[in-house]
């Protein structure tokens, strides 16, 4: 069936838009654009960065202006997705059980199946899959025992090994469900091009550091014999 | 009946949604982003700005990646807007009969209507109304008889004016729908909050000046009382 994907840039929600492609036709994303005055420039860091990965995947992009209250959200998006001809919606949600009853709210309602395909799945095995699958960097941190230092490192073994030890200390979640930190996918193995980052700026506030990316591009990957993940490319 | 409305950010798409507004219910907008790899920061300076304008006006918008070529433009739209329930599509056509055929034949071949409100109207018609109602500034020249110093400056009477000199000795459309210029709308009568440029740059070649929009911010509207224009919030 011909499904949207709710897309933010980050890993947990390109994870589910992966494993739904593999059974549905994915015909766009769907991401929450913040019609809130100050947070074109500084709240969403990765609000022009969601068109590149579309963009560089080659599907179209529906954005949701919305004013980041909770009920008017849940509002904006139903009425962005009833236009859509899709049969379903899918979303990156993991273990929230009230982000989950939301959603069934908005698909219900307009008569579409919701597909979470990340739903039960344990933080470490969310984590370890993004980390294979993609090259993604911590874009915000915000919890105790995260600091600015986290701030654009890639998701990869050893940086797991540092979350774990995180989690031991402080109980976060491995995945950052609960917004402990936020990710953003620069490359995966669907990913036409890759995003590089060309410049960008760290803003804190007491409650959360987050990285800025002042300037990026798309660049071309080398053609790659059969399927292979980007890490390939460094051969090249 | 529901259609969705093309938008560049420049006053054409604008004022041709304005129009089609008066008789249909507009779903959403839909723009085309390049997605060659280079583009993303330098040759589409509004990019980011039709997000701010459809979150002004409160909308979604579906932003559809193409490579630019023209052919693959068609059906890249054409695969997008056929994911949209709508009836029509409104575009800001003014004299164009290729362009006009090019969106004739996406809509027939998905069932739907074309809308082109500007569709025969006189270049000094469209410059004059869309100044009337718009904050518009010019952010690209590509003509004899324009330069770096048109960049910028807002659609007003003294514009069209120094236009009109221009059209008199090199002969171009005033409304500028050869190419001869691209503007930008940053306040209309829609708009629930005004675009604020901050900072900006321009990039030349030996055929061009692009005024691109490095920060900018959308600004609280004064409280007006009944319908007026942008410009009267002068007197708040």
């Amino acid at each position: 069936m011909r499904v949207a994907a709710l897309i933010s840039g980050g890993k947990d929600s390109l994870l589910a838009f992966h494993l739904a492609s593999k059974h549905h036709e994915v015909g766009c994303f769907v991401t929450v654009i913040p019609s809130n005055p100050d947070s074109f420039m500084y709240h969403t860091p990765n609000l022009n960065l969601v068109d590149a990965i579309a963009s560089s995947i080659g599907k179209p992009i529906l954005k949701v202006p919305s004013s980041g209250l909770e009920e008017s959200e849940v509002e904006d998006l139903l009425k962005a997705v009833e236009l859509l001809k899709v049969d379903g919606l899918v979303v990156g949600g993991i273990a929230s059980s009230y982000q989950k009853k939301r959603f069934e709210r908005i698909c219900e309602s307009i008569g579409i199946e919701l597909i979470a395909p990340l739903w039960g799945w344990k933080d470490e095995e969310v984590i370890s899959t993004a980390s294979e699958l993609f090259e993604a960097v911590i874009v915000k941190v915000s919890a105790m025992g995260l600091d600015e230092s986290w701030l654009g490192k890639r998701i990869d073994g050893e940086l797991i090994e540092n979350l774990k030890k995180v989690k031991e200390r402080y109980g976060i979640n491995l995945a950052g469900e609960g917004g402990e930190f936020e990710t953003l996918v620069l490359d995966a193995p669907f990913f036409r091009r890759r995003i590089r980052i060309k410049g960008s700026h760290v803003v804190s506030d007491p409650l959360s550091a987050t990285l800025i990316v002042d300037e990026f591009y798309l660049e071309e990957k080398p053609k790659q014999i059969g399927q292979a993940f980007s890490r390939s490319d460094a051969q090249v």
